[in-house]
């Protein structure tokens, strides 16, 4: 995009930009690679929670999808989707929206690791005759839920699943799903790659375990962006599930998955004032706009918001990177370099600050304004609420 | 409340919880110490955002009100309120919508502190025949923005405004506002009423120097939430700002200015799992509905994203605090002292997080579930984006 693009100069800031182009660019990159390796992808959609980014991310809806609430599995069923999986531990209270979901024809997968949770689904089933798909959720990184693939639980959670089947008409067990949320803490790509078949393993180790006991789950799931960016070998394995991949943010930069220039998002925001004692700079994009996640500067002496750039999207000195290294609500606080004066930029110049964690950022937003593949410009509104 | 109120525990999870009566509690407390202290309050809305809170805090809609974002300015005039202030320093871009809320009768005061934003409001002004009203905003701690009473910058810019007025028929510069954000890391009551004095007189400093040059702005504005509690001396102050007040947090109550009692915000959540090696309980709030701001224990060896409560409201320990050690997007995580086995708790069971920063953690909600006075169910609507 260049800064003569009238209609971004034009609305009121701060707001979100994504850039098409990029943004599908990163979509076929993942494409390509499952592609490669012969294995289906399953998209978390919960970055943007949006259908027209949706519709970038999975050219057929009846292709598989993820997703992190009630809100987003409704609103894509209602789309047209039709196979969904809900990744977050299911509680008896929300089995009702699920049901209604099933009974539009829709498959919705929910996970589980406990006995409770199974029995709830099981009573839910008999009670109102609806028929469960169910993952059991796998602990590869001891770093959230799920089970490990060693732990007897295991074993005794699928054989209840096998005698109190909540499916009359398919699998008692769908599949096995694990996500390495360690990947986030690794520091190299060799490190990203052990995370990657650890991953693999974990759920390839449990299906052997609930084999030797006679039962053969139907699905492998594993996966996260940086993992899946970097996994060479997925033998056994069903699908990968990445999320974060289709706009990329500083976290995966710094993490190495992708280049600056990959990053398909930004906040719009303008200059407000100054502090030209300190040679500060302020503009209208707080953490309501960045949101206060601090990424990978989270455990840093000097934490920052974003990477500020120039409203065409490159950052504003080669040598070093300029950050907004405060937020209140509204505002955001630039300290310059003493070689780039506060001065030297006008109240109401509009700049772009790259996210940190682009779920986060997405998510202090309503909607997103996109620069097309065209140039054109395009609303996209985000799936609110649970 | 009582943990047998039936709608609460048919709702999905997570979502954000105000007790109103805690809220009208807090609101009466401020509003009788300005009462006796003879000061207007302009309270700061930008908290809850939203219209039925407002009409808690605001018993006529004549009276002065304080907003963040363009965003509320448009609904609160919409809904009748007639004096707003917005708080952020004023961009050429935003003239317009501002414009647009005056030619509809409301007085909605404007904020700058530079040359630039008040040439572009005086060429806007002449061009559309608006009469503004501004506001200088004056620095009294060095946090952020404004200029200090001894900068020759601020008789420069009030010399500016008075030869090139905004207002046809009203007073070339409003008021003097001034907001003391350093009162946030205060560590005792003694340093927030040393702030506040600073804040007064900061105001007052600024008004001495451009009487001496013969100009009187009308107002003098101060407030945070910390110093409006424990400002003694009010001396020349024509208004005070506070927003936080209205429901409180965990920031509020560790500066000591409210009780745990008085914070009438919480999040209700939903037990969705155990990591039993490590007596971890997971639950269905995750950043996304408890914010990522630390508040207090941004600095802190262990931080945590708020304070555990059973759901009648009650700490989950009396002897110990037992926080949200760790959020991913959909999920919490709260590591259990040993004398609590995170078995005890129920997969579904409900708990309350109490906020770090109400401000942020209302951020991330579209609507709010209200426990009223008489012990009835509302929802109140948030005013959403910029």
């Amino acid at each position: 995009m260049t800064a003569s693009d009238a209609w971004l100069t034009q609305l009121t800031t701060p707001l979100l930009l994504i850039d098409e182009r990029k943004l599908n660019r990163n979509v076929r990159r993942l494409q390509q690679r499952m592609a490669a390796l012969g294995c289906a992808l399953r998209p978390h959609l919960k970055t943007l929670r949006s259908l027209p980014a949706a519709e970038r991310v999975i050219a057929n809806p009846q292709a598989p999808i993820t997703v992190s609430t009630l809100a987003e599995a409704e609103a894509f069923v209602h789309a047209g989707y039709t196979d969904v999986l809900y990744a977050v531990g299911i509680t008896p209270l929300k089995l009702t929206r699920i049901a209604n979901l099933i009974q539009q024809g829709a498959k919705v997968h929910i996970l589980l690791d406990t006995l409770a949770q199974a029995t709830a689904v099981y009573h839910y089933s008999q009670q109102h005759q609806v028929d469960f798909s169910v993952f059991i959720e796998i602990d590869c990184d001891d770093h959230r839920g799920g089970l490990s693939p060693e732990d007897p639980a295991l074993i005794a959670l699928a054989n209840y699943l096998v005698a109190y089947p909540v499916n009359r008409h398919g699998p008692a067990i769908t599949g096995l799903m694990t996500h390495a949320g360690g990947s986030y803490d690794t520091d190299s790509v060799s490190a990203i790659k052990q995370v990657a078949e650890a991953e693999c393993q974990a759920v390839r180790t449990a299906a052997t375990k609930l084999a030797a006991v006679g039962i053969e789950p139907l699905m492998l799931s594993v996966g996260s962006t940086p993992t899946a960016h970097f996994v060479d070998d997925l033998t056994g394995i069903t699908e990968v599930r990445a999320g974060v991949y289709t706009t990329f943010d500083l976290v995966m930069q710094q993490l190495g998955v992708c280049a600056l220039d990959d990053i398909a998002m930004s906040v719009v925001t303008a200059v407000i004032g100054y502090n030209p004692e300190k040679n500060w700079l302020l503009i209208d994009a707080g953490w309501m706009a960045l949101s206060r996640d601090l990424g990978a500067t989270r455990n840093a002496q000097e934490p920052s918001y974003g990477l500020v750039c120039d409203i065409a999207g490159q950052p504003l000195a080669a040598d070093q990177p300029i950050v907004v290294n405060g937020v209140n609500q509204e505002h955001g606080v630039i300290a310059l370099p003493a070689a780039i004066r506060c001065e030297q930029f006008d109240i109401g110049q509009l700049l772009r600050i790259l996210p940190n964690h682009a779920c986060a950022t997405a998510a202090m937003h309503t909607h997103y304004h996109v620069i097309t593949e065209t140039q054109a410009h395009e609303v996209w509104p985000r799936i609110l609420g649970w």
